[in-house]
């Protein structure tokens, strides 16, 4: 077991022609020799297995560094998203739905971060979405069930949050057309994975499998996660996720 | 219902003439141009909501930028909470009590942030509590009781932790007197669901009962957070909540 | 009972003669006399408490700072960890550590602080741990009850997930000798409490115990953190802690 051990770990830390890390930091020679070899091989390696997309995981590492407030994180996984095919708009729509699922700072701090790149790449007014869009069609039957569930577990505690989760949310950020369902779904279970938040991940990794988030990608977004979140809210998803794959597969 | 939520958005969203946010970002319509139609449609109205005072918002939300250490929110809502009616003296304590309940590292950024604001307004050392004020009367029975608890829970795992509770906690940090237990409660509590911690929110919320924060106040002090914390905290605390309120309204 | 608690305190805010913090900022006493106050009673007097070295005290205030990325917090701290003798190659593989259990984004905040401090103290690469060291030996009975059961459980989730964790952290990380495993576990127990992650405390734990740990340094250990980490993460480490104890010392 050992040579296979030790075979895995010198492909892993192997530095990854053409993939080298837009993440590295001058003073880590200095200070985490050893944190810079991860870095250049199992963390660049991370990058290109298969089961998620580069793209998705461009959007899975931006939610992650919006929702645990990262701005120094921010300027090269923003800039590699938009190397990856995340469109400025998608970016811009990214950063618009953690202000809800993240915490409106959150939103305030990448917008902030996302200025200067937005700006060294050109990118103008008309490449983002419109501030009222045209929103996607309503499932109606879906959403009056949600509303039906929050209703009852929600109203008798808040009927204001009742009330913003339905307007502003589920009939308003959600059906904004910029940024997929699916996509929405994997920013919204991503955050949720990295703020350590599993009681809403059964409802959410459900809708995201619903919007067309496959097995083996949900898969990949957690074990992604663990290096851009910390292994620990890694392995807090796992239960949660592994329930949620087994009643949807049950007879 | 749909012509309902129509409605309900446009009002929402229309610019609330005089309460124009003091947090508005010159960068938001560069990034994220509908960011910034939420964030002059719905958060402003937000704070006219009636349930829960322009002030009390105020003391809500600068716990959760302390608790979720968010610098860069930090001046805006500190202005804006000195504008409310939050005294100096009270924000003063209040950055002293997070630092227990949200950590030293965050009430020392917390200082950092309002050393300028306080400088700019000339607020001085007059104005601020005492180091070592007369303390408010300590209600005995109620802290026998609540000593007896911690004792029975945390004695047999951490005597200090227990020693502490009471000597800098109860007997001495709440009984400071420039800030009321009451909004002293509601710090507590919007730091706890602000940091996802809902384990202790039973006790402090039915403590910032005791202390005279209403239901009706508690609901919105979640509706609020959801903003400021992000919607995943506010769903998070209201079983916990749910279920002290009725436990306290049970016959 | 009172005059207990007044000598208590007295003792407590008393000015630690030869400990001043080397955490006292210019603009407390500015914004918070109280704040100033209790950090030269009560906190300075937390650093000299029984049960837990200054030097283990460093590390678990080091790794709480990191896991909560508080990149003001960390030139004191670090520099307070290195005055009280934890290593520059111990400080270099606890943040190369909590790359892992904190997040890659805090481990490289973490090294933007710690290059200025290594550089101001003349820190040079030979006092670094190499990037690829010989490894410890594997306990390889232990081992393979840890991965059948993180197989057992993460296995059906996220592969991806189970082969990092064997290969990247408990055949590769934990082994790097520049930290000792009993090291390791206290940086790691430390960053579970401090990011309020208790469900997977009782496995650190243990491992933190058999790997040298004290009970009674556990025990300090959450106390010391109810400080940096906020009281709500002290107190919710608890119950957990307790179940620990209690199962390692059932007959």
């Amino acid at each position: 077991m050992k040579s296979i051990t030790a075979l895995a770990l010198a492909m892993a830390l192997a530095p990854a022609a053409g993939n080298a890390s837009s993440d590295v930091d001058g003073d880590l020679s200095a200070v985490a020799p050893a944190l810079q070899r991860y870095e250049r091989g199992v963390l660049d390696e991370l990058w290109t297995r298969p089961g998620l997309s580069a793209r998705d995981r461009s959007v899975v590492t931006v939610a992650a560094v919006i929702t645990r407030n990262q701005p120094s994180m921010m300027p090269a996984q923003f800039r590699r998203a938009l190397d990856s095919g995340v469109k400025p708009a998608e970016l811009s729509e990214i950063i618009t739905h953690l202000a809800f699922y993240a915490g409106w700072g959150n939103a305030m701090a990448a917008a902030d971060a996302a200025a200067p790149i937005f700006a060294e790449r050109g990118i103008e007014t008309d490449q983002l979405p419109a501030a009222a869009a045209p929103l996607l069609p309503l499932d109606e039957a879906q959403e009056v069930r949600r509303a039906a569930t929050v209703e009852q577990t929600v109203g008798p505690v808040s009927p204001g949050l009742v009330r913003d989760t339905g307007h502003v949310l589920f009939r308003d950020l959600w059906l904004r057309p910029d940024l997929a369902p699916r996509d929405r779904s994997l920013v919204t279970v991503s955050a949720l994975i990295s703020a350590g938040q599993v009681a809403q991940v059964p409802f959410h990794l459900n809708r995201a499998m619903d919007n067309g988030l496959t097995r083996e990608e949900a898969s990949e977004v957690i074990s992604h996660l663990a290096y851009y979140a910390g292994w620990p809210n890694a392995f807090s998803a796992v239960p949660v996720a592994r329930e949620v794959f087994e009643k949807r597969t049950a007879p």
